[in-house]
């Protein structure tokens, strides 16, 4: 048996703020995470987190403090055998749950453990979280995921059938991606924050690394966003995928507005056009800008919010997020939801070791569940991958299968103690 | 100038859970409070909270010491000038926000921390909350709503017209409350804790002082429901209105299902027949049930969720809450949403103050924007009460008026010290 011992949390925060990188329309921060390492009888640590912007990290710490009594104590072969009795044990705690539910602080906290506990299992496994997903049976996938509250839309044995139809054609997916990668795109040409020289210089170093699809943000002055979008589309050309990103900014009309002027420039997905919250809101927009994409998710609270955007046929792409929710058991219902509809999952990443926990997810979902990479990629951005024990790989604008055991969560031991908050030396 | 020199958080918890008082289908705690004091040069406190659930109140209390430094230094006549942009200040702090947004734990703490706020200017205009509200001219008061995300809906000229609209008659309304109160419903008879003779006993009494509107708990066994509900109904008679609270529990079809049975003791609304966050799932048991209202809000996350239930017609009947949205401001927002649809406002009260609360809310509703009391009830538990300084007052069923000045969300001192967690005498 490998019972989890302690629960250790870290307040992690790195010093982003002044460069303007990550800076949109509404976040401006200091990258962050709240760190999470479960520790067992023996060398193996589970690491997790979720991704914070700086102040108020410490809460999400408090909230995973909260969760940790339903932990400790529990051996991984017994969160195996009843998944979602786990799950529920964080998500719907009689008195923890009122300060959600299923949302927010609380159910971040819920991610980070519950993404902890599934890097430990793919540790104790030997393998990478993508392939310890991937080669579990169908029953003990669906076994995994609860479908409570999302019955009207997919049941257990509707789920059952998408992952058994994802077993056909295992062999050359799995071979072609060993070989070729995950497409993806970059965010890293175009944030708020820089002025246009900057936009243009990393725009042309982007498509000469191989990039042909970059995301800009817009939701600033509008002319701004017009005059930015033509810079990057004279040197991308016509070809390579612009997307554009308002970070929730705009009221529902005022979206309909600004993709009016902004689509001369040919965007391939407005994305988190308005309130994250916002169902019908994205679901007249995404009426009133097709063939333009809307893509929403990295703030969508939880696979409730994604099934309604498919239901109201809201989104023409699904982002989702690896620790907004509650962690890989909720993605899972979150892929099966995407795939039920026909709708594309393109993962959010960037922030704190986004990229690093996402690339799992896009593995297994084109291996067992989405199986198709039209229409999919991966968010890149180039940050903070030095943190990481295990970093993500690319070539080509391509991310690479990740071969070491776990969910490369794992942070470098010395980057958690410099970047501790208060009492790193950084902070200091 | 009044200015607030310091904030001060109290994480105050009542040893409920063990009396089955305020146990449901999902929740059941020690029924706690993140009590907020803001401090001035001179006697007056601000007083606010959000009500939480026992274990995690930590949490929130965590959340409001996050955003002290946004009201530490700040006028009350400052705030009162742009109210929208102190709101902001706590609700889009370009870090803060990525926890939420708007939603879970640092928007109950905002509420916390705006709620006290208004208690602090209602005292310092040495008026009782509701009477400062509906004394406010109409530009005031449309002032005082952050309009963002629900100009689809609601505009700034909308909301004035509905103000405007409701100076007529105001003088009649208020001598009508002044001596006839507000009507109400109690929730005391039907906890899911409670056995048949306790609900028996209860109802038969409730009913004897003069309640003829009497919610109970259902999502538990349905054939429980059911033989609870028939009690009840025996002992209220045909006319006094029965309602029923599932807490989420139900699945969209479950919800629908249970209702076909459930209909047969003539329930006047279902309330929480699903989660909170689902409007699609609203709308669709809501034109399944009818004529039988969906009742929902005390979970609903902000007014963007509110908005959504009344473009879907998801909701007969609209419950405000204190202290999960953003306090006062977002509540103000959420009457002009309501009546804009022309849905009945019935506020969620009970837990820790709620009912000191909601009584001024409700008030100020029926004065200057719904303008009816045709359907209105506000919720009423008989609950801790003894622990406020300025308890609401009930006679035969009714709310009287308040008269102190402020919120009537001060709590005791000595409450305070005795109920402290951890450090307080009971919980030591």
């Amino acid at each position: 048996m490998t019972t989890i011992r302690a629960v250790e949390v870290h307040d992690v925060r790195f010093p982003t703020a002044a460069a303007g990188d990550g800076s949109d329309a509404i976040n401006r921060g200091d990258y962050s995470a709240t760190y999470v390492e479960l520790l067992i009888d023996g060398p193996l640590v589970g690491a997790g987190f979720t991704f914070t912007n700086g102040r108020g990290n410490e809460i999400t710490c408090a909230a995973v403090r909260a969760l940790a009594p339903q932990v400790v104590g529990r051996s991984l072969e017994e969160i195996a055998a009843e998944p979602v009795a786990f799950w529920r044990s964080l998500t719907a705690d009689p008195q923890l749950r009122w300060l959600g539910p299923e949302k927010g602080v609380i159910h971040m906290a819920t991610g980070a453990v519950v993404n902890a506990v599934w890097d430990l299992r793919a540790k104790a496994a030997g393998l990478p979280l993508w392939q310890l997903l991937a080669e579990l049976s169908t029953e003990e996938l669906v076994a995994n995921v609860d479908f409570h509250h999302i019955t009207d839309a997919l049941t257990p044995d509707a789920a059952a059938a998408i992952l058994d139809k994802g077993r056909h054609g295992y062999a050359e997916r799995l071979a072609q991606v060993r070989s070729e990668g995950f497409p993806s795109y970059t965010t890293s040409v175009g944030w708020l924050g820089y002025p246009d020289d900057k936009v243009r210089d990393l725009t042309r170093a982007a498509y000469a690394e191989g990039w042909r699809a970059m995301k800009m943000k817009v939701g600033g002055d509008l002319e701004d966003d017009v005059r930015r979008a033509r810079i990057i589309r004279a040197e991308i050309g016509p070809d390579a995928l612009l997307m554009m990103d308002a970070n929730q900014v705009w009221d529902v009309d005022q979206a309909i507005a600004a993709m009016e002027r902004l689509v001369e420039v040919d965007p391939y997905w407005i994305e988190e056009p308005t309130h994250a919250d916002d169902v019908l809101g994205h679901a007249r927009i995404q009426r009133a800008v097709a063939p333009v994409r809307v893509a929403t998710g990295e703030v969508a609270a939880n696979r409730v919010i994604f099934k309604q955007l498919l239901q109201a046929d809201a989104i023409g792409v699904m982002q989702i997020d690896a620790c907004r929710v509650g962690g890989v058991n909720e993605v899972l219902a979150e892929l099966l939801l995407a795939a039920k509809f026909g709708v594309p999952v393109c993962p959010h990443a960037g922030g704190v070791g986004l990229c690093e926990l996402v690339q799992h997810l896009a593995f297994f979902d084109y291996l067992r569940v989405g199986t198709s990479l039209d229409g999919r990629m991966v968010e890149y951005v180039d940050h903070l991958h030095e943190h990481f024990v295990d970093p993500v790989r690319t070539r080509g604008g391509r991310y690479l299968l990740p071969t070491e055991p776990g969910y490369s969560a794992t942070m470098k031991a010395s980057s958690v103690a410099e970047f501790s908050f208060p009492e790193g030396p950084v902070w200091r």
